[in-house]
């Protein structure tokens, strides 16, 4: 039974960032893995129907036979993991609890960054979830609307993308923050731009990478680790875009040229 | 409910550097606390007698009304972690499994090393988690014996603590290790001596900090975080040995010189 795969989601390729990690600390671990291109980006989206794509997803995995299902995107963290946590019959965890907790963990002044999608920002998920824990945390929060669809379009590494990033970092300027959350799984993608706007003394906190801790600590705490010393499921990646042009994206960033990628149509997508 | 206080449990003061920990990244939450200084040091004795005492601990500190129990001590974690888990009716974690994940995330030549007690090392709890996860790493265990009484006799800034603290590391020489857990909760108090010893290159990984994440995360995967933004409960502390000698020790790492310290026989602990 442990043998399972792992199933990640995410709108589009920004989970991957997640799943690179996972490939790293868990590498016996299966990986499936559902990118939702063709409705991307969940950002501007209404929590509701962010919440009812997220189901969609997560019971697609769930009929794949995953073990433990992972909302690696922040939008559908905040807006479906309660409801996902208690309707799926498998442990579910979402990716804002681990990022919010690495940021209180690194902090020194107490000042904290957030920048997000506007779905995340407006839901004041990390905000909450930082406060909650010590009102002492003072939490300046930032939306990012372009950051997704730069990724998206692979121009990531671009000096439009620099642009951008320099453009919206200029937000923290004066607000003395420590710890910067990268509260999006697109965003680690341009954190050499993000790191050179903010400085070196800004810790970035990449939330999909302390997600992956999470995942770890629930594996060995459920007794649902992987036993054998190797992957007895190849990883699966599903998108409800163009699969070729995941391919081409996933495999850049992940460094493997031999992805298993199937394209998976929208209408297929219904809930029981 | 959620307001009951965390339980931790240690052969003595070494496991107030989880505590530590705790009071900084979950400071609304209590802390009840118990060193079992009049069987100290664990370390030596056979697992099946720690795994008695620490669960005579569990059962004193359960009795107190806590809702999560922490085993704050290395050796007893190996010996007692599963029964625990199995045989306490609320959540158990222990310090091996947060420091194996730390150190797996960490390293990045795969080659790690381990310093704990005799007990801990012989259990090999640390080599079978990190092997279990990639047997790509390669694991380098130490018996310390000589940290825990340097410890708990209050000399461990002396002169004599650096010493047995440089001729135990010399066995690391060599071994090209980039990460180091101190895989006991005792060790991060040396922590200066032994990170001089192996050089500013190495990562040590403070295993008791390290499942601070780990219970944070628990808290808000069981819904069991205080909701308030102050502790309902004081925090207490409770030992074995003398009380007094307890707040010196303790209030002088915690930087506190008012806790709240019992005296408990060790007569009166019974399992039930």
């Amino acid at each position: 039974m442990t043998s399972q795969a792992i199933g990640y989601m995410d709108s589009g390729v920004g989970g991957l960032t997640v799943v690179k990690e996972a490939l790293r600390q868990l590498p016996y671990e299966s990986v499936c893995f559902i990118g939702d291109q063709a409705r991307l980006p969940y950002g501007p989206r209404p929590a509701e129907q962010v919440r009812e794509f997220s189901e969609q997803l997560g019971q697609f995995l769930t009929a794949k036979n995953i073990k433990m299902f992972v909302i690696a995107c922040n939008t559908a963290t905040s807006a479906a993991l309660e409801y996902l946590q208690k309707t799926l019959p498998i442990p579910v965890i979402g990716v804002i609890s681990p990022g919010s907790r690495a940021a209180i963990k690194a902090t020194k002044n107490h000042r904290i960054g957030v920048i997000a999608t506007e779905g995340t920002i407006k839901s004041n998920a990390y905000e909450k979830a930082i406060l909650s824990k010590d009102l002492q945390n003072k939490v300046f929060s930032l939306a990012c609307p372009k950051f997704v669809p730069i990724v998206e379009s692979n121009e990531y590494k671009t000096k439009i993308a620099k642009q951008i990033v320099d453009e919206s970092m200029a937000y923290f300027k004066g607000t003395d923050i420590d710890t910067l959350i990268l509260g999006c799984t697109h965003y680690p993608l341009l954190k050499p731009f993000i790191q050179e706007a903010v400085g070196p003394d800004v810790k970035l906190i990449d939330s999909g990478a302390e997600t992956v801790s999470s995942v770890s600590l629930l594996l060995d705490y459920f007794n649902l680790a992987n036993e054998s010393s190797h992957k007895e499921l190849p990883d699966r990646y599903f998108s409800t875009g163009s699969a070729d042009r995941f391919k081409l994206i996933a495999g850049n960033w992940l460094e493997m040229d031999d992805l298993n990628v199937t394209h998976v149509p929208v209408e297929s997508l219904s809930l029981k």
